[in-house]
């Protein structure tokens, strides 16, 4: 066991303060990881303060972790000390359901995943996150973080990155294509600069045109106001995807009406409540509505390669830990250009 | 101009009465064809009674039509007199967007496809269904009855067949896929027929067991009642593909848990209200909402062909034409095992 100082919310919708936690051992197929800086996802903040329901606390958030490898157990061949990796959303799951065996850990159907924070591990154990000096973590959950890519921007990718690149993937985006990205935040500036780099024909749909010229700088080839009702009848029919990144409810209806025939509305934001779509609205053009969470860890390593190869990061605000409160407040009002990170070296 | 006898409601929700109506005359590319059967399809009952809004009358429905070419223009290369021949949805469409150039006519993206009946033409004449004597229609909308198929078994092939068929074809119903079909209705039945022969394990999906026996027959491997709360529990996350054919508002979070990781649940009746799905039911595994309708031209002669290979026709009930008001009545309260099917010569 090793004492590390981390950051905890005590209790749901408490602010988050300075503490300490136990890690494990070094298990023989583990990785102990320096953890160099933690992203602020929105859903840490959805899961500190209870939005999508009762959480466990002390909680230390954070499944946006970059670092260095410091010790490796026994049976780990995959890493040695001083490795840039990186941990993400999960940090477990069953390993002998159809789903893993396949590299989709995070649809494991033995149990789901264990989260790397607000979970209960195998050991029977409290998971806590990336908001910490160090962290413990099976080697199998761990990827590796290319040299091209600098730590701090890469952390976000961890999620961020992940949640858009792979139903940007699947749903096949790549030349030809046009897809529209709902919302330009933390997962959506990410969604502009991978479909961008994927070669297809990139729209952003945000509420207003503040942010328009970073988009365009991050790769969009259109930026358009849903404010604005010409909006949806100027680009009625067009997309092949539409990765709506935006968790507050929309007026599904609408957005489903731009998509081509075939065209798939993918939802890779979680609302804190339930959102209503209308099913007699997309009847007409064999459209679809899923959504996506996260990816497996092969595709999080296929990510981050894709991600190093084509120069890709977050746009970070690097923050000390002691500004992790006001982060999340800022993170809450959408004031953030496009990622909290945290140097972890802070706390 | 040809004055035929057909059906007709003269009013919104008044029952159908003998009438005559005119058919244009043989153009070039026309085919006159001497209708012999005409399915009821419940989506005539919701037209008749404005069930999906307003209507043009008086209306003769009808869009499951089997029967004989007598006469074709000049230009036609396809049929000759005395071929056995369908007409489904559609009688024409734009034949220039790309839909329509890819043989996805019911996906027109110039204007939709002209309906076969409560519609108006390209020519502006108001178009009239297959209660009736005679039909006159474009050639490139009309497609061939095989040989080994009854002419009263495959007019409901011609929307109930078309309409099941090309979404198992697109989401890859076959051998190592289960398929739910919910609902054994004149949908339902041919969805099982259709995706027993494609290969696939099918279950049925019914609010009571009372036709087990035939779902059974029809080709089901298994047959679950929904009322039945342990239907729920032992089949989640079982199926690729939920075809759902009932247009009654369901509780989607619960067929949505059926689903397997990547599933989708594809709707293919029309509520004649708006179904809310919840969208966070469903997030989890990649699973999809879709729906589909009928299936273009080209598709409906391959499904004919697939039909005719398997031995694949609809269960009827044969009427005389002075019965249809009474079979309207039977297919809203589900009385009908499985298919209406007008004997036009009782007309």
């Amino acid at each position: 066991m090793t004492t590390v100082a981390a950051y905890a919310a005590p209790a749901a919708k408490a602010p988050l303060e300075r503490t300490t936690i136990e890690r494990r051992a070094v298990g023989e197929s583990d990785v102990l990881i320096d953890i160099k800086f933690a992203g602020i996802c929105h859903s840490d903040i959805h899961q500190a303060r209870e939005g999508w329901g009762t959480a466990m606390f002390p909680m230390v958030p954070g499944h946006e972790i970059a670092g260095v490898v410091s010790e490796v157990g026994s049976a780990v061949t995959g890493f040695k000390v001083g490795d840039r990796v990186g941990v993400g959303c999960m940090v477990d799951s069953c390993r002998t359901c159809d789903n893993c065996l396949a590299g989709l850990q995070q649809y494991c159907t033995g149990g789901g995943p264990v989260w790397t924070y607000n979970a209960v591990g195998k050991d029977g154990e409290r998971t806590y996150g990336g908001y910490a000096e160090k962290i413990v973590v099976d080697a199998g959950y761990v990827v590796r973080i290319p040299d091209g890519l600098a730590l701090d921007v890469a952390a976000p990718l961890l999620c961020a990155g992940i949640t858009t690149y792979s139903p940007l993937k699947h749903w096949n985006a790549g030349p030809g294509k046009k897809v529209a990205v709902v919302g330009l935040g933390g997962l959506g500036h990410m969604g502009v600069k991978i479909a961008h780099a994927l070669g297809a024909e990139v729209t952003v749909l945000s509420q207003s045109l503040r942010k328009k010229d970073d988009g365009l700088r991050l790769g969009a080839d259109d930026y358009r106001a849903t404010s604005d009702p010409t909006t949806f009848e100027e680009l009625k029919g067009t997309f092949d995807i539409i990765l709506n990144t935006v968790s507050a409810p929309l007026d599904f209806a609408a957005y489903l009406s731009l998509l081509r025939t075939d065209g798939a509305m993918v939802n890779v934001g979680i609302p804190e409540e339930p959102v209503r779509i209308l099913l007699s609205s997309f009847f007409g053009h064999r459209r679809s509505v899923s959504s996506s969470g996260i990816g497996g860890i092969p595709e999080t390593q296929e990510m981050l390669d894709f991600c190093a190869e084509h120069g890709l990061g977050a746009e970070i605000e690097l923050i000390s830990a002691d500004r992790i409160n006001e982060a999340y407040d800022r993170v809450v009002s959408s004031d953030v250009r496009y990622r909290f990170v945290i140097d972890t070296a802070t706390i």
